[in-house]
């Protein structure tokens, strides 16, 4: 099954996808847009991209354009992140004058750089592409952060594990496809909804959940594009009961502008 | 006054900072925790950090420190996003390979690269600094992507302006000190508040304000740090009396484990 993921190989995504999907072929796309198109194509069978981290938040530009494009999401996974200094065979630690990562990485390795002054922390596009431009120069004075998927597709060695100061960090990822259907194990609901901005609309929107008991187990909002100053929301719906929920939705759009449903899938654990 | 912003001089902070205070002496800190650590030492009298984006949206990081900084925000300012194409004098479009910026500016002028193929989006880890590398470089194949005060800064010159894709684009600034003081002009107050993941928890926490009229502008979730799946909630409430406020804060206090007010301040228009 092919399955794009956005970033390099080698990368968290690649990681995740292949969580998911053990013998997926994975397609890089340098862009997120250019791994929709490739779903709503059919060039590939489906997409996996992040959508929140526990300690950064969420990816605004991916939950956007599960808004807008034509796709549903069937699963998610949620990642354990561990950072990894990898650099080339043979480099030691000692000998590094910088290295390389995604600045949210970076940031997430602060006692690292605190412990060792004398290395730069220089910020790369992609934590898996910092790797292969090391491993690609030969580089002795230069490693890169990054999951340990890409030790594995560019040859490097992981110099030390565990980098990330904050244990509790993972990712959450969508598996989405083309066509909707909502396989039957599903138990979670993503939706994404628009208010007339009016004072109390979130909580009118908020009640067609509470009154019927239904768990939201996340919330958040987004900025309309064009549209300065007035936001979307997004909500994971938890639900068991496809007849409560189906009347929740149909309630909230009475109060809402616009109600989507973006996907349905057995929750994580 | 002294003023401390996020980023190199030339960016967008610096120019909301000189729109706010004038005559301004700006410190660029290179980090965001520095511009909190310089405000609550004294070191500076205030500082100037973007809070969201029309476009990408809330800038978390921020967020997050001014939940746990001990600072407190004194007005807001809405900085109209203008994107120029800034290159060292004598250099022309045709000449250019490449154009640098933050990935956020590059991922706005998407039209421009459309435009112009043979030029390369590379991402650079500031707006201003990638001027400030042309011109310190003086390289005459690449530009960079950032605000007019940049080519002010560094005496670049402005070979196209007005490259933003949507022209609806605009970040938010805070400005903040050290003293907690609400300004008798403070019509709009921005608070922090978590709540026991129980079904049906926001809705009550809405309802304070609900069932007083009270209208927030915004709110929107984070993720707590070290409790993966757990969320926080900024909120801005606009008021205008100062009792009513009062009472929805206390009755929020009975309902959420953690209030706390970050600042108050004249709503920007």
């Amino acid at each position: 099954m092919k399955v794009a993921i956005q970033g390099e190989r080698g990368s968290y995504s690649h990681q995740a996808a292949l969580e998911l999907i053990p013998k997926a072929e994975i397609l890089a796309c340098s862009r997120a847009v250019e791994v929709f198109d490739a779903v709503e194509s059919g060039a590939v069978g489906c997409a996996v991209l992040p959508v929140e981290n526990t300690l950064a938040g969420s990816v605004g530009e991916h939950l956007d354009l599960l808004m807008e494009r034509n796709v549903f999401v069937q699963q998610e996974h949620r990642l354990r992140i561990g950072h990894n200094l990898i650099a080339a065979p043979g480099v030691k630690i000692k000998d590094l004058k910088r290295v390389l990562s995604h600045p949210v990485a970076l940031d997430q390795c602060r006692k690292f750089f605190q412990k060792h002054p004398g290395i730069e922390a220089a910020v790369f596009y992609d934590t898996a592409g910092g790797v292969k431009h090391v491993m690609a120069g030969k580089l002795t004075d230069t490693a890169a952060i990054a999951g340990k998927q890409a030790a594995d597709e560019y040859g490097g060695r992981v110099l030390q594990a565990g980098l990330e100061d904050m244990k509790e960090n993972f990712t959450r990822f969508f598996r989405f496809v083309r066509e909707k259907r909502v396989l039957s194990s599903a138990d979670k609901t993503s939706i994404v909804f628009s208010l007339t901005n009016v004072p109390g609309a979130l909580f009118k929107a908020l009640s067609v959940f509470s009154l019927r008991d239904l768990d939201l187990s996340k919330i958040e909002s987004r900025p309309v594009r064009g549209k300065p100053w007035e936001y979307m929301f997004y909500a994971d719906i938890l639900s068991a009961e496809e007849k409560v929920l189906d009347r929740a939705l149909r309630h909230l759009a009475e109060v809402a502008d616009f109600v989507k449903v973006i996907g349905a899938y057995p929750r994580a654990r």
